[in-house]
């Protein structure tokens, strides 16, 4: 545990992959700064971030290839699923036994395969074009992934929970991975309500661990405060109505 | 440690991502049998791989997504990454600290990305289709790919390499990610030697680190042997001549 806050460097204007860190530690209570969210003039802003990817912000270690990435103390460490490896047992989101901890780090892994995928829908040929650019492979892909990768991934998380008596995608207690669950499902019920209320009832589980994590206290009070940022057209999930047809 | 030998379960007939668990494992001189490579009648081939992903062979744990998978003891971990940070500290390939240890992992989850990135150069719509039914698509993605993605995570690493000395891509000695840096570029070379070739002189150090790996005694010997596959058109990295176009 660092007595100063944690530091969260990601984009300023969407959810993006930096909501899978911020869910548990607004979940935790924990004292972090969105770095890039404050103001330029209180060392704030994206140009606060570009510091350490650039390396002119001296890190030890490697410097970030891309946010979201943490500083805990003097210790930078970047990637999604390693920063919230590194969080979970600071915040209790995780249980004890290397067994567990490798699992929870499995499936955080699969969601993060998922999650490039689901990535894919909207850029599938380059991240350096608009989809306005990539619309018709798009439209390909985005066919295949709601046909066969979605159902395929929600089936196979679905199973996982099932297996392990319905209330926990690990272990015996919430942990970060059932959080990022609760993302994955906000997520594609803001991109694809007519793909996901499709499967809904194939997955009863997760829609029930969603609903679940969404009503925990601290979750709850942060979805309805102004840190929650609104989904849009510029983050991860994006709501294009030519996407999610029959 | 395991007092049984390891079973790593990966497709037969590729490099693919199991590769990047074999290399340390030879490297270590590890005791591990390679389970869909070993005769049916011995229990092995791709039918046994799929019991565990099916759920038919029980797991104490979620079952794996898909393969590369690993059996240590009672144990079976999934996902590439996981592994290698579960065999590390196990196999003597990465430092004792915990900053060494998570800076490690998080090179790993980018070259982790990079991969899926080269995965998509002949997959850049789905995974259910062959490379003859995407090959518009792949042609427009791999132009972005040649001249914007692999400069641009060939020249982080270079620098994550030159920063940390030159020798090694993490921490005072040999570790799994600079294993798996020399499988990206004897990959690479195989799959986009004129776009390889053309980027070379900007990247020295991983040229050298390349060679440097490649001479280690175990790994000399595992790569003139039969368990070295070939590289081949069914596996991550492809020689397809009309992709590696100027």
């Amino acid at each position: 545990m660092t007595a100063q806050p944690y530091e969260l460097f990601y984009w300023p204007g969407i959810q993006g992959r930096g909501e899978f860190i911020r869910l548990p530690l607004e979940d935790a209570g924990a004292a972090y700064v969105d770095v890039a969210r404050q103001p330029e003039e209180q060392g704030g802003g994206v140009k606060a971030m570009f510091r350490w990817m650039s390396g002119e912000q001296k890190v030890d270690g490697p410097q970030p290839f891309g946010p979201p990435f943490l500083k805990a103390g003097d210790l930078v460490i970047a990637q999604t699923a390693n920063i919230l490896q590194f969080l979970a047992p600071r915040l209790g989101l995780v249980g004890e036994s290397e067994g567990e901890r490798l699992h929870a780090h499995q499936l955080q892994l699969t969601i993060a395969d998922f999650v490039v995928e689901i990535h894919g829908t909207h850029h599938p040929i380059a991240v350096s074009l608009y989809y306005d650019d990539q619309k018709p492979e798009s439209k390909r892909y985005t066919g295949h992934f709601v046909g066969e990768r979605m159902p395929k991934f929600l089936g196979y998380f679905e199973k996982v929970l099932e297996k392990n008596g319905g209330e926990h995608m690990v272990g015996r207690a919430v942990s970060t991975v059932d959080l990022s669950m609760f993302q994955i499902i906000a997520g594609l019920e803001y991109a694809f309500p007519r793909a996901l209320g499709a499967l809904a009832e194939r997955i009863p589980g997760l829609m029930a661990l969603r609903d679940r994590v969404a009503a925990r206290p601290r979750l709850a009070a942060y979805l309805a405060s102004p840190r929650r940022l609104p989904f849009n057209e510029h983050g991860l999930f994006r709501r294009y109505p030519e996407l999610d047809e029959a």
